[in-house]
């Protein structure tokens, strides 16, 4: 079964690099704030895998856009948009929904810092339509293993979520993406342990010389 | 530098394994609220370790004991157990404290339920004398895997702490034990984080059938 992905903040660092990946193996529709960021984005995209003989289906637009076009929609934007990003836009009825959205604040070292729901994902599912099913996925890859490319992406990918079929939707595309290995991680409502680890690896970068730092389980 | 280890709960899931993995490395003291279980725990250990060529030292006692002989204490006990143990001993001052231990509760999936001062690790530095160092270490490593003494354990440990001097002991002591890697998590506030790890990790070995879950940092 092929899906159309859409990207909502597809120009950001993680959107990007989720495009860049996603590309050559689904219809992907990067959406922006900025429209013209968009469709430059995916050119740039398109022409550096041609040199590489991939051929990738990727258009810009609207993040309406790419809301609207899609079957899977991945909002790749900081938290502190979150509500004025969901609000702006509608259509997510039906729509599979991934949340790869981490709140954080940097007091020296980073901190988790959940809204009242407990995580991002909780706090997404409530502003969105019944029909809407969302997953938490992709919290924590760095933005630039995303983009490199030319080295695989050799993590494991906890995925949160109710909805037991868009679950299984996301855990294939998930085992598709280079080496991504996707887990059942359990309800939504453990979306903020798979969150929190994201500031718990910056931390690790930090305090241990490191760089974009992810997680394998086993 | 060479150390006593007291391990408290000694003669648990845990805190055996703990106690069979050091002590080929380091004076150990099994602590237990029954001394004879204590006993014989360390009888078992020495005498199948002696079977494999290797000798180690430990004794049995009470929690007491392991506790005033050490100069770094292992707290291997449930979350329910903390604060009668915390409370029914003295001698903590100018103790290196480790804590694995990671509050939750099992509601189906497990659940990461902390204390109001956030974690396990910031109610016992709550209830210790200020010259006790804490650090939290040892959470996401399963009773099965510590035991399992003729498999490797390929671990990251994350280690949190607020003393630089006693996380850097910790971190020694961990990167000596088979093949675990210990990594600077952060201060003590972060403990919250590396303890939730464990009902997810609990949650992804129930949902993906997998046994004894642990984590690589990389």
């Amino acid at each position: 079964m092929t899906f159309t992905i859409g990207i909502i903040g597809g120009t950001g660092e993680i959107g990007e690099g989720i495009a860049m990946r996603l590309s050559p193996l689904y219809d992907v529709v990067v959406g922006s704030r900025d429209t013209d960021k968009a469709e430059t984005s995916c050119e740039c995209c398109i022409s550096s895998q041609k040199e590489q003989g991939v051929v990738c289906t990727l258009r810009g637009g609207s993040n309406q856009d790419a809301l609207l076009a899609s079957d899977i929609v991945i909002l790749a934007i900081p938290f502190k948009h979150l509500v004025t990003t969901v609000e702006s836009l509608h259509g997510f009825e039906d729509k599979i929904v991934i949340s790869p959205i981490n709140p954080m604040e940097r007091a020296g070292h980073f901190i988790y810092t959940p809204p009242e729901e407990g995580s991002a994902a909780m706090k997404l599912a409530a502003m969105l339509p019944d029909s809407a099913r969302v997953c938490t996925a992709f919290n924590n890859i760095s933005g630039n293993r995303w983009r490199a490319l030319d080295t695989e992406l050799d993590y494991s990918v906890p995925v949160c979520g109710d909805d037991a079929e868009a679950k299984g939707i996301v855990m294939d595309l998930i085992n598709r993406i280079s080496l991504l290995k996707s887990y059942d991680a359990g309800p939504l409502s453990s979306s903020h342990i798979v969150e929190s680890i994201t500031p718990l690896l910056l931390n690790i970068a930090r305090f241990n010389g490191m760089k974009d730092v992810g997680i394998i389980f086993r």
